[in-house]
């Protein structure tokens, strides 16, 4: 309450320009609606009418709130951040889902509609669709897919720029690394100049992904939306069997390439692009230990298929571990057969991939690996301390030791990480489900990846109302890797805002 | 290897001293032989000749490794108790196996023999014998309760004393509550002086049981073992219903409070023995939190078993909650009715408690509620440094700092526990059992609490043989608090022993 009285003016001006920013994100976010038209004109020709209504609509919302804000130019601060991040998604979730529900072709209540927008714009990528995405009209599986697409971009900034400047989670240990000018304490400028130079490789990778899916078989619509489901790390796919409906052995190693891609963090991307050589991928430490723990994964997950004879062809059990080991480690979600049935550990072992295998500063969700290697190395101090009593003993990564204050920010994240897991799994059993499906539910959406076990594996329509409206907030919690939340959602920052 | 060099004779020395030590500990065991010997001539004499072998093998053995060390007197140091600790559960749950196998009662491999020792010895409490305990023979009954007894005196001296003194998973926290000669840096006498002090509270605490149990109506023997099990919140019976059999809720009220106490941190327990008042037990924090977690997972436990009618009075839906989430809270383990059929959340409730409950410097196993706290006040403070990213936010514990180096070994013993249990639930799934069970078998005997899920929830007979090992060594893991065990199969620990 003191801050208020003392600034009065400065936060009621940093409120109005937050103003501007979500009415103006709206209005751009409008014109979004503009291709799926295109494509329906292209296509069957029975949509152009709600997406036009939803364009309007969502257009005059957008300017109803930008205009009385519109000559605001008041400086944001850098925690202003956590507020525009939970607009962006939260507003976007709801705005995005008005064509689905307008079309009335799948969706049939208002929660399936969010929660499919809100999957798509998280890129977790788990629908309600029960059945029948063949069957939807273009414009429709192609606007899923943009919902990806527009949800990467925004991840990817959040990762890169936002996250570090704020410092959620350990994340602070990327501020170096971030392209732009960041020696700027100012938040607008130094994520306009981040975004334009990310969004560029952003861009050009999808646009390589789509044509080599096209050049390996695809026809050009499914090239192009899965091509924006790929580097999303999103998993919507326009067929029910998703990848398996290609039934193409050499298009599902290019569509592991391309997940791995996505599961690059971007500054890496960046540095490969500005010093011309592939290098920098290997010399990234992250990325090397998600592809261990993915050859390690795939040999564990092969092994009970192999041995039980899921496949007649063990080569053909090896690519699909392979396959669902990096989809579901990169937080794809695609999959090429029903994982979910194959025997032992096996399909709970592609979820604990989905915890683990992402990282930092890609479009990949769940914990990331970077925070999983420090919290390694934080647990083998503690047990070589033991040992040593007097030692000194730094955690390095890449040679760099690491502040202590990065190190156990990332104890914190993963705590509450497991604990909202553990909980929103008991929410989970408590509308209905099975245990394991539960856990499968909760992992799926606070990771991003999308597919769940048992009744939930193709689709999450047979959740319950309530289970849905849990699975759409924990698909939010972990897209915006649970602190930025939380701490919207805390009065404390409100007071201090 | 230098310091092998440097001091050769200390070192051979002292590993002579631990030579001495654990032959006399043999020698000692072997006379927990004759109380058996007493019951079984009371009762059926049947099985006086294979406790009789038994005595002499562990006698002659201990007598064999005791001799040629028996005039060592080297000092032993602080960190040789990590090597005591380990062989005193290790070499105790082989030898007390021998009289299970000899009576070819109920135990028909040396696997399941060990398997029922070393869950007697940890206070875990699972049982190989599928369904009979009520026609076993009496001195086989009180054996198995007499091991949790025993095992619980370890526990109560390697909790208060030898944890802290070593530091294990930030125990050192307790280092200044041990009774005792605490300045004093040399293991033996510190050790010697605070077990016989708490020792007296554990037989104390146990005689009042077993008059309590008397005087509500259980035989004379059944008194006595039940109260060997409460108090080393064991949760062996004589009886395959466990508490259960006695259809007496005032004993279930009675059988709670005890084991309560024996979730108490025995350290508190003598503050109160030494004030003549029992505030000492509401001073401690760790205590009451405890009892706010019981509370609230009661409550969250008999919702659905009022929801659902599970029994027809909710009042019995109540005290079955507040039961059963006491025992698997305080990780004793007796029950009252199949918990694990109850309905939505409730068995996976219960093992949750199981991790969370327990306090340390008592008899319960699991996390230990103190780490629990200090965890989750390091999660808030890196939310409250996101808000403020300047601020000084000391973490305390009854108005006390605690060091952030205590927090964060707390940090890393909760990432080594969390990771035991994915990897060994992971061991057990490949074993065939359905993940829920493969979970609730991991559980039960990480945090040495005893029943499982679906098929385990009235016995462990139905694991497989490999399974049985693995658990055998989950539940030495949970009750070592897994730094201790790791430590001593660390090569590095031995380098520089
Ligand atoms: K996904
Ligand atoms: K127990």
């Amino acid at each position: 309450m003191t801050s208020w009285t003392a600034h009065p003016s400065t936060r009621l001006h940093r409120f109005v320009a937050v103003q501007r920013i979500t009415g103006f994100l709206l209005m751009i976010f409008s014109f979004t609606m503009v291709p799926p038209i295109v494509v329906d004109q292209l296509y069957e020709g029975t949509t152009t009418g709600p997406f036009l209504t939803a364009l309007w609509i969502t257009f005059v919302t957008g300017a109803v709130i930008w205009w009385p804000a519109r000559k605001e130019r008041a400086e944001l601060k850098t925690r202003d951040g956590f507020l525009i991040t939970v607009l962006f998604w939260a507003v976007l979730g709801i705005f995005g889902a008005i064509p689905l529900i307008l079309t009335h072709a799948a969706w049939h209540s208002y929660t399936d509609a969010i929660f499919e927008s809100v999957s798509g714009l998280t890129t977790t990528g788990a629908t309600t669709v029960a059945r029948g995405l063949d069957d939807l009209p273009h414009a429709l599986n192609f606007y899923r897919a943009q919902l990806h697409w527009l949800g990467g971009m925004g991840i990817i900034v959040l990762a890169v720029a936002v996250l570090p400047m704020l410092g959620v989670g350990g994340m602070q240990l990327y501020r170096a690394e971030t392209p732009g000018p960041m020696k700027n304490a100012k938040l607008t400028p130094r994520i306009t100049e981040t975004a334009r130079v990310l969004w560029l490789v952003y861009v050009t990778l999808t646009a390589v992904c789509g044509l080599v899916y096209y050049a390996l078989g695809m026809t050009a619509f499914d090239a192009v939306i899965h091509a924006l489901s790929t580097l999303a790390t999103g998993g919507f796919s326009s067929h029910d069997a998703s990848i398996g409906f290609f039934q193409n052995p050499i298009l599902e190693w290019a569509v592991m390439l391309f997940m791995l891609l996505g599961t690059i963090n971007f500054a890496t991307h960046f540095a490969v692009w500005r010093s011309r050589s592939v290098r920098s991928y290997w010399r990234d430490s992250e990325f090397r230990t998600s592809l261990s723990v993915i050859l390690l994964f795939s040999a564990l997950v092969a092994l009970p298929l192999i041995l039980t004879a899921t496949f007649s062809d063990p080569l053909v059990s090896v690519r699909k571990s392979v396959f669902h080991v990096i989809s579901y480690g990169t937080t794809t979600g695609f999959t090429t057969s029903d994982s979910s049935v194959w025997p032992s550990y096996a399909p709970l072992m592609l979820i604990l991939a989905g915890f683990m295998v992402g990282c930092a500063g890609s479009t990949s969700g769940g914990v990331k690996m970077v925070r999983l290697m420090l919290f390694v190395k934080q647990a083998m101090r503690e047990v070589k301390r033991l040992v040593h009593p007097s030692a000194q003993l730094p955690i390095k990564l890449e040679g760099k030791v690491v502040d202590d204050a990065v190190v156990y920010a990332v104890g914190g994240f993963f705590s509450v990480y497991i604990g909202f897991t553990i909980v929103l799994t008991f929410a989970m059993i408590s509308t209905g489900l099975d245990p394991v499906v539960a856990f499968s539910a909760v992992s799926a959406c606070i990771n991003n990846m999308g597919p769940g076990l048992g009744p939930l594996a193709g689709s999450m329509a047979g959740v319950s109302e309530a289970g849905k409206w849990i699975l759409i907030f924990t698909m939010l919690l972990g897209r915006l890797e649970i602190f930025t939340l939380l701490i919207v959602l805390n009065p404390g920052f409100w007071r201090r805002w």
